[in-house]
């Protein structure tokens, strides 16, 4: 062993590594605020790690939720807001009907509008509910937490982390406005980063670029008017006068569900971990009424189907034409879908209600991935090496589908126009076209190439915020300055007013001396001229 | 044990990771081109860990040098140089005796500028040496090497990797005028990211502000002066027109040895990659007489007093004074010196030619660290928690004392000013007052606890970079766009001129309407007025 461990001082470290991992796992408490939805899943994943490792790990969740459950694995504090599970259910399925609806720009911007408003006013209302709840509050307060982790798509976690003083851990993949590079101070260059649902490249053309910058700047503005009213709520809650890119700016760590394999390459800061893929980790044997069907599926192996949890029904005639392109495929087809089944179901298409994503996509004889492109499913597709057909609906989906096309792993559709040739074309394409799967091979090796499994990752920095009551050795020096003193707009025109002077100067004492030459000359001349004359 | 993996599932991940890097040591073959001196000694670390995974490490280095000799770990190819031993021993033992001259500023500054420009000629010399020796080119192009591993100071080893059409990594702490962050893409805002030779924290007034800009232009000129002449040669040898800044800027990864505990937060890229403290590994026991003099010093344990391998004797008159003030205490004081013995040496002070530095900073009973602040040492003075205290004579030493005092774990004197007092004054206080221990515990608990070691870190990511032949999907697309369209002040001017375009336009309709309105009006009226009349 110790010869081993001498040829490979790393496989030492390693194991200093693993038994400090073992040894440090010393309960701590944690309070969670998650938001509901796709981002508690993965971050239900890092708290079920931390509370295996000892720590108490206390969730505060509406009583109403989409998928925030009871476990015995939390301490779950479950607090009273004032809509039913009905109401909070039609809000998110009204968001996949929309999509199918089409309609003029005006009317499916109207909609979006609406219910947006709408979905902001329950999100507020939630976290007003929280923060208004006096017993909850005083439980936290005397409960001594060691940090607070949080979504910070909703404030509420950062506002009680600053109201209980403790330090906090946000986990996000990304706030549609850009707050998290402005609260972090990280150069955000919007020549070469493309903004959100800009479904654009990191290799813009001009008129992209031009675009980049207006919705960058109208980002901003969404932003202010998005946050503003929590920061009213933050502020009266606080008793002093904050925003909300003060709270974030105070966060110990940011937790990024981000990788380089599939986002763009772009600065980061010191305190940004990445943390990508996190949700590929634990593959388990498939169920076997799955393995069944995996196994009849002969030497063409399977296609695997999801528009994600929240469709539930797609028009029928669009169902039909998918169904029909499906057809023209020799794999099997495992399509899940809770809606009506087509009339046209070809043989080769078993419907499922539910299906284990991502231990299917681990399968060796899964050919192809169908998927509306949520960050979940494409880092499943890539961690897998399954190449892609992408289906957008909305959010980030079109700039998920437009990174993974840009790779070459994938290709994208146009869920409102695609016909069924098309999606057949395009199916055929990503499973016969060998570039497709080696490019998301390729993509697949960097991916998984990591020193430290992402999951592991976050567990430590959670806890690294724990011990060390925060990370302010991470804190960037650009917090305690204002924009003009950040971008040097001082120092630039004091430079140039330095320059100016001395030139000014300089100018005149040429001129200056110019003058007295000239009435030398004048003064030596005349009496020439006079003597000439 | 599986019941131990499922409860710790990270201890699990832990386990792949480490038979990945068992498994994965397979023979790749590394081309290494090193810097000589103290840069040397780190490199050679993480070089000895991937010989012993099984790479064939091929250095080339000049016949003569400070500190790379032939080793059986690696296959040395050395080459002649126009120098003798002698001759390099001197111009670097002239740094350090210059320290100590004094005289007028422009005496020193004349001094330094000879020194340097000396120096730069020998290394261009060792460059150009290597470059047209056909002999070992032509070896290294039958080699057919995985990768290039080199320190960018000079970038004979970056025009080597181009000339073998071979990926890259670099391995630097700071090049003198920021190279690496124009290379990278870095954004590296002045106002509150000191340059090099600052002396300044993060946090500057305006003047440190104003006087950051101006050492942050001339170091540009510098660099371009500095590398003009490799950028010659490289163009020449490489049959092509490249400056030094575009070969940079393919390296695939840039290892910095660099560590937020000890440097301040500031903006990073992807491919950067954070190994600070990669040199304090591993602990050997004290050799017999070290481990002698340490357990004689009883209760008041000893101080570690070096500075640097550079410095081999100082002037009579200083030693004296050294001597008188470590006198003070009551520790035993182990001074690594081999210049002539001061006449006043006291009992408590041992003399010696080398010392265990980072061995005897580990040991349990060592109170302070009088160091020159060598980037090694403070490192080793942070690793071990010693408080120090600092005596800068040149290079980035000034500025490595500067962070170390503005964190409280140590206190810089002036070399050429300090009198036997201050440094009396200034040992005591790092020993006997509480919070610089203190301080500098709290830094090395932070720098300590890090996933992964630094060592083992720089070994994962030159062999990521041999394994998947570069990292270009850390690339960020910032090197495909020039310097206006970068700062998108293209796309500025468009937008401006557009604003400035519409203000016009209504403008002029504005008072296009005003003139109609006042035509008609006049025209209403003088028929008026003519009635009138």
């Amino acid at each position: 062993m110790a010869v081993v461990l001498r040829a490979h001082p790393q496989l030492a470290a390693t194991l200093v590594l693993l038994l400090s991992v073992l040894s440090s796992a010393a309960g701590g408490k944690l309070l969670v605020v998650p938001l509901d939805g796709s981002h508690w899943l993965s971050m239900r994943e890092v708290l079920d790690v931390l509370s295996q490792r000892g720590h108490e790990v206390v969730v505060v969740a509406p009583e109403i939720s989409l998928h925030i459950k009871p476990t015995k694995n939390f301490v779950m504090k479950m607090y009273p807001v004032p809509f039913t599970q009905e109401e909070l259910n039609n809000a998110f399925l009204r968001t996949s009907q929309e999509v199918f609806e089409g309609g003029s720009f005006l009317e499916r911007f109207l909609k979006t509008y609406d219910r947006l408003k709408n979905a902001s006013a329950m999100f507020l209302s939630t976290c007003a509910h929280l923060l208004s709840n006096k017993e909850l509050i005083q439980y936290l307060q005397e409960s001594k937490f060691d940090a607070v982790f949080t979504d910070p798509i909703l404030p509420c976690g950062q506002i009680l982390a600053d109201h209980l003083s403790v330090p906090s851990v946000v986990f996000v993949q990304q706030i549609p406005c850009g707050l998290e590079f402005e609260a972090t101070q990280c150069p955000n260059p919007p020549s070469y980063v493309p903004r959100i649902f800009m479904s654009s490249s990191d290799h813009m053309t001009f008129t992209e670029r031009v675009k980049n910058h207006l919705v960058g700047i109208s980002g901003n503005w969404l932003c202010y008017l998005f946050y503003l009213k929590y920061e009213n709520l933050a502020s009266e809650f606080l008793h002093k006068e904050v925003t909300i890119l003060e709270l974030f700016s105070k966060a110990s760590i940011w937790l990024m569900r981000y990788d380089f394999v599939f986002e763009y390459p772009r600065p980061i800061m010191p305190n940004m971990v990445y943390v990508g893929g996190i949700n590929c980790e634990q593959k388990e044997p498939l169920p076997k009424e799955f393995e069944a069907i995996v196994n009849a599926s002969g030497e063409h192996g399977i296609v695997v189907f999801s528009l994600g949890s929240m469709v539930s029904e797609i028009p029928m005639k669009k169902a039909t034409e998918i169904a029909e392109a499906l057809g023209t495929v020799p794999q099997t087809v495992l399509w899940r879908y809770t809606g009506q089944t087509p009339p046209n179901l070809p043989k080769n298409v078993k419907l499922v209600k539910w299906l284990p994503q991502n231990d299917l996509l681990a399968h060796p004889k899964t050919r192809a991935f169908i998927t509306h492109g949520g960050s979940h499913g494409v880092y499943e597709g890539i961690c897998n090496a399954v190449p892609m057909v992408l289906m957008p609906l909305f959010g980030d989906q079109m700039d998920n589908a437009k990174r993974v096309e840009s790779r070459g792993a994938g290709l994208t559709l146009n869920i409102l126009e695609m016909t069924s040739k098309d999606i057949s074309t395009a199916l055929k394409a990503v499973i016969n076209d060998k570039k497709y799967k080696e490019n998301i091979k390729r993509l697949s090796d960097l991916h998984l190439d990591r020193p430290i499994h992402p999951l592991d990752l976050a567990v430590y920095w959670v806890e690294f915020v724990m011990r060390h009551k925060g990370a302010p050795h991470l804190r960037p020096a650009a917090h305690d300055l204002n924009w003009f003193q950040y971008h040097s707009l001082d120092v630039i025109a004091f430079l140039l007013a330095v320059v100016l002077l001395s030139l000014f100067i300089s100018v005149k004492c040429c001129m200056c001396c110019c003058r007295r030459c000239c009435c030398k000359k004048g003064r030596t001349r005349k009496p020439t001229k006079s003597k000439s004359h």
